[in-house]
């Protein structure tokens, strides 16, 4: 099967998630200065962290696509298991925000991340394996240690949640940003396949 | 007429559908603990098995779709009469757990399912009918009996439902199960297609 | 400019528009017996209309973009005037309903389904005009009598509305009813067509 | 990198943003004559700014990554910063209208059009910094002072906001206003370059 549909549902999907979490900041119901935003600086904070980890997943899934043309059935439902977590990330970051960072909350929304990325992870192994090129994604790719830090500080992260949530928060900050940093190890190869690629 | 847009839209109707879903997740209001996620979770269940059976029915769409390269306008119309079913299933969802899986939402539930599973089968009669291959997708495909058992089982569900709603539920799990298991049938069909077709 | 992005973009808007007016249902707070539908049954009824306008819409903006390969600014523009009234249909078919369809709610929805057949017979114009082809889709194509006939309902409908407002929602109904009769014109050259195009 | 799935991943974002900001006009609640819609008029002309804002985005990512075929990963980056400054659109829209137009909010609104500019630029510099093509778009090409007189009277309007609200509004709107003149020199050069591109 081609991957042009998954691709764009995929893209769809991660386009909502991303989009109805502004969605969900209420406007300030009193006083009209520049006080009463303050109150939802948290609220923007935790978006704009959500908002980089959706924009992240998406930017990777469109990247490890790149190098392969074709999908089968076992790659769909690994993506849609994969969309299911993400999906949850507006939920995450609602119920963080509007508890005022409490212990509980902010560990679901770190548990989340890590399903997140589990599923990811899930659904890369089964990607590359269907298409046989462990070989070539299995060198290390400047991903691969990314991908296996996030995982242990999503971890620390929701243990820490436990006893100080804003410093789990602070966590989730810093792995969104060791991901920004972009990949060249990847890109090259792209560079190379856009070539061989037929799409 | 080529398929590309009614793939592309009916992409868009399933990405939303899938997501909005999650959308109606309400955060806990009160409590902040571990237990006040509790009450939340019949939500979560029945988002789980709804998200699959909109995952299901974009993976088979999409499977379908795929043996076939022009579409008419009748193709269209019973693709919106699916659509519209399919749209029916966040609010069938949010009713069915709002009301604690009470006998007639988890029935109303049951009848929007079998609705969809109708409007798909009639979806695939019209693209079977216009492009005149139904001897070749005539043949059992293993897709043919779960169609079957699963209408079967929606019916018994319905009835069940007034007396044993729950029971109902985990019927409705069941069918979503019977459907996560890929088809190697039509995947053989499609790998050959593969060269064949254009687009 | 390619008409690809105009496609997509228009694709996406009226999926969300499509999608939306179900998210506006809301579920039967008392009761839970057969009976609590009852009341939700006047905006089923008004969103299988809205439902079936906007298909509608897509379907004839799927059949008239068929017909061209590229688009330029002015083009561009007149869609968007049509996307913005479409998007106005789901709330208006919330207030007519919301209002247990009074006499200016309805004779409101009616103007913009007015707007709606004015700004796309507009899109139209704009369309032809710049590819020059106004010779061959001059031609009476089956839909111009139906557009005609449309608008001049449609009028009539929005007086009709203050006095007798069940009687207009008749009106919109049966318009909505007389655009599903499939457009055989425009399909034979569609037909023709196809080896031409590009895309 | 191909840019499609940038195209496609921006085109639903930006069809979400301009269309879920209807779902946040509320109809009126009290009352069912013409006069209950005077208190929506300040919403439906903020929404039509807004609505024509979010056009213009649109209609210009088009027409610049019209010049370009690929794309690699700070342009995703800087896409997806401007992507989060649209998103923020609908909000500011909703607080000003919410807020009666008073002097914060509309200065708000000021300034996530004013980081809208900015990050447009800052993805066109990118885009065109990537693409080693500056010197040809590095002319004047028409939306350069458009872009540049946009930023100047955005900064005059915040600043005015704080006295006169009001007046900030209608210069928000003239700067939509300037922005729908169509663009000859691109569209000429996208003319020139519609036989050179691949995709």
């Amino acid at each position: 099967m081609k991957k042009g549909r998954m691709e764009a549902f995929s893209d769809g999907v991660i386009a909502i998630i991303i989009t109805i979490m502004v969605l969900k900041i209420k406007v300030p119901e009193h006083g009209h200065g520049l006080r009463s935003l303050i109150p939802l600086a948290p609220f923007f904070l935790s978006y704009i962290v959500s908002f980089a980890y959706v924009g992240i997943y998406w930017y990777n899934h469109h990247q490890i696509n790149y190098l392969f043309s074709s999908v089968n059935g076992k790659v769909l439902w690994a993506n849609l298991f994969l969309l299911f977590w993400l999906s949850l990330i507006p939920f995450g970051t609602e119920w963080m925000t509007a508890d005022h960072f409490g212990q509980v909350p902010v560990a679901v929304y770190g548990f989340i991340l890590l399903m997140c990325a589990i599923s990811y992870r899930l659904f890369v192994l089964i990607l590359t394996g269907y298409c046989g090129r462990q070989s070539e994604l299995g060198q290390p790719l400047g991903k691969e240690w990314k991908a296996r830090l996030s995982t242990v500080v999503y971890v620390i992260a929701i243990i820490t949640a436990l006893w100080l949530p804003l410093l789990a928060c602070v966590l989730y900050a810093a792995v969104a940003f060791i991901w920004f940093m972009p990949d060249r190890g990847i890109e090259k190869k792209n560079l190379n396949n856009e070539n061989n690629n037929t799409e």
